[in-house]
């Protein structure tokens, strides 16, 4: 570390993404000296953005808003940034073993025996979910033996087969970015909780993926940047050293001596920060069965959302291709027309070994069988794999390992001496999303004044 | 890292543990320059022995080899290092629900409706393991869905209850250092299949306890070591740049340059060194999946191993204290009389919450309840609380989260460049323990020197 930099400050903060930068917004605004500390190029973390011209931009990254995601709402309002519907207008999609159906509203055509499937599977995890606090979901009765299975495990002994298993695996990588048998199922049933039910893990009017934020996630991150006290890009910080009087923070090229710390990135990433002392062994192990999900974004651009015409929402299920699900993408009056695709799972790790081409022509292939011809010529593609960035690791938030939430309950947010911890896995009932990263921020930067 | 000393090598190693040096004692004896790279400041990785007086040692860490562990046995003969049988005469204890039994061989007094669930459960796990390959468990027919479930979420839906459960659920903690919700299915299948049976996985005579290394496993990292090239001490490893002609590790004070990197370390704690290049997403996703269980071991020193005139074998298997299971660890002569209680699971995260003196009052006050008021009076207590360690950060070994054995298949074993993989991880067969170690060890050097 000799050559590096050296600086002091009230509040040293690790990452820039919404979490870290409220905090530091919240802490400048009150007056304290804040050093951001971020490992990439940009801020934003979990959120990104990717220009499409005309200044218009399309998400990369986290975007939805659902009905619960109260508190990022009112952080939006307060710095004057507008939300809009997502596009939820038409027929909907649905594409199982090379048969492609539209439908309308709420229920899929899965033929009878797949409906009465469907039907039972989701009154009974609703039933389930509904036992267990989006709070305090580990004081559930039954959070010992849910916490100790997983989604998929369920689904084998309980679920539907045929059609609707195939709808309800293609849910859970959607939401959240894992295949079933990966996931625990106390951590959906958690989440299904907070969202009102599994249908609005999935959903658009009601659901979580309700809104979206006028240019994006990025104008948000600008917004809180823009007070947010110093910002150091391309520093990622490799060693804390904590005493009882402060703490110093080592990066690359610069070390900050400062009152507090505030650790905001994600549950996967802390372990690779040497702490000194080390961090003690509970808090460790919780962070290191918090791996994240897997997700590649795709998005296709055209020059306007034809779909649309033909009377479909944009949104379709397909099990045809490496994209498992689709949503209208486009800015709000429709110009250009934005289809934007999720790629998940055992899908994303079989996508993410192809060539680019590959990938590009896997993606409109099954884009033009489910929205027709013209969506197989994209004026652009873009694509995102967060398990390939090396700042993210995954996405879209820490999936815990079999019986990690009982054994976490709220230990990932409690401060250590002088460090405090944000991001948007350190708060439970709006767990992983942007409403968890300012709510997380919240917290943290009442600690640090308190 | 300016101001370190830089040096050039053929290889360098991260990680004095068995599997570590001993690749760095083959490529020594085959003319390579060597240097190996420890953390902490002693060689042995998750073995380590305590000296108790008489130049005696006790086992504080990994000590057991089965008749299954050919490799391991192989070299210590090549080292002429003797192997003695763990003490298996006379009658062992039962102590469940405040009622303690004694009894002869195999057969647990679980009264009859136990031994009958008992029988049963062993039965059909058997049945299952017989359908695992040790050496390619992700092949078995069944492999994805025992894959994405665990031990504990079989045993609610098959398994017995009342005593034959929390028998099974104690020797899930012994063997596996996991509570039942914790353990993968299919891990657990793959290490009975390769042990012969669930029976094995807990056993001593014919089973994976069956034999002790004389003088400990520090014996074996001695002779290693003896012959390992350059050894340092309390110099961890931060970084590995990889180019396509050389590896540069850059280390607390030291910087090396090599052809050729062997990391040999947990998985758990591989993503904690920087790569530059970035390791790939896939096989940075599968060591992120593998956190360690969770065990402490604790050692008790008398005089003489009195309950040996009882006719007790010093094997005990109990839920009234936070030992589950004991094992006599004496000196092959008995002199002194040693006895070892392993702590794991939710039962070792409690165990390190208390003082000292009072974790040390709970395992003697235990003793005595099992071993008579002898064993109340020790003349040591030795721990040892592995989840604590940095370095290891749990054991014994790495368990694998829902759908990470499917997900790894040999993925850890594979060259990266020039970075070679090995550790008790890096092998399937004999996955995790010192015979994995060495087998590991085997391989590196072969790439290296192939």
């Amino acid at each position: 570390m000799s050559g590096a930099d050296r600086r002091d400050a009230d509040v040293a903060i690790v990452g820039a993404g919404i979490s870290g930068l409220h905090a530091a917004r919240l802490l400048t605004t009150a007056g304290r000296d804040v050093v951001v500390l971020e490992g990439r190029d940009r801020i934003g973390g979990r959120t990104v953005s990717a220009p499409i011209g005309d200044g218009r931009q399309v998400e990369l990254g986290g975007q939805f808003i659902g009905p619960t995601h109260r508190r990022v709402a009112a952080l939006l309002r307060e710095l004057e940034i507008d939300t809009f519907p997502t596009y939820d207008d038409g027929r909907n999609l649905l594409d199982f073993d090379g048969s492609l159906r539209d439908y309308d509203g709420a229920i899929p055509p899965l033929g009878l025996p797949g409906l009465v499937g469907m039907g039972i599977a989701e009154w009974r995890l609703n039933r389930m979910a509904r036992q267990v606090s989006p709070h305090q979901p580990w004081a559930a009765r039954r959070a010992a033996e849910w916490d100790g299975t997983t989604f998929g495990a369920w689904l084998d002994q309980h679920g539907p087969g045929g059609r609707a298993r195939t709808l309800l695996d293609l849910l859970a990588g959607t939401v959240w970015g894992a295949e079933p048998h990966e996931l625990n199922l106390l951590q959906a049933l958690a989440y299904a909780s907070a969202a009102g039910g599994l249908r609005e893990t999935a959903g658009v009017k009601g659901g979580m993926q309700e809104r979206r934020i006028d240019g994006g996630p990025a104008q948000l991150c600008a917004a809180l940047a823009a007070r947010a006290g110093a910002l150091r890009l391309s520093t990622p910080v490799r060693e804390i050293a904590h005493r009882r009087d402060d703490v110093e923070l080592r990066a690359d090229g610069l070390v900050v001596r400062a009152a507090h710390a505030i650790v905001a990135v994600p549950p996967a990433l802390v372990p690779q920060i040497a702490f000194e002392p080390a961090l003690p062994a509970a808090r460790d192990r919780v962070l290191r069965r918090l791996p994240s999900g897997r997700v590649t974004k795709v998005v296709c651009v055209y020059p306007e959302p034809f779909w649309r015409d033909r009377g479909l929402s944009g949104q379709a299920v397909s099990d045809g291709g490496p994209v498992g699900a689709t949503f209208d993408n486009s800015p709000p009056d429709g110009r250009p027309g934005v289809l934007l695709g999720f790629v998940t799972g055992d899908r994303a790790a079989t996508f993410a070994t192809l060539p680019e081409p590959d990938r590009r022509q896997l993606v409109t292939a099954q884009f033009a069988r489910l929205f027709g011809a013209q969506a197989a010529r994209p004026e652009q593609y873009l694509e995102r794999d967060w398990a390939a960035d090396p700042f993210a690791r995954g996405c879209y938030f820490g999936l815990a390992g079999p019986g990690a939430i009982g054994e976490a309950g709220t230990l990932l947010s409690q401060p250590l001496g002088r460090i405090h911890w944000a991001g948007a896995e350190t708060t439970v009932a709006s767990y992983g999303g942007m409403d968890g990263a300012v709510l997380a921020g919240d917290r943290v930067a009442r600690e640090v004044l308190g």
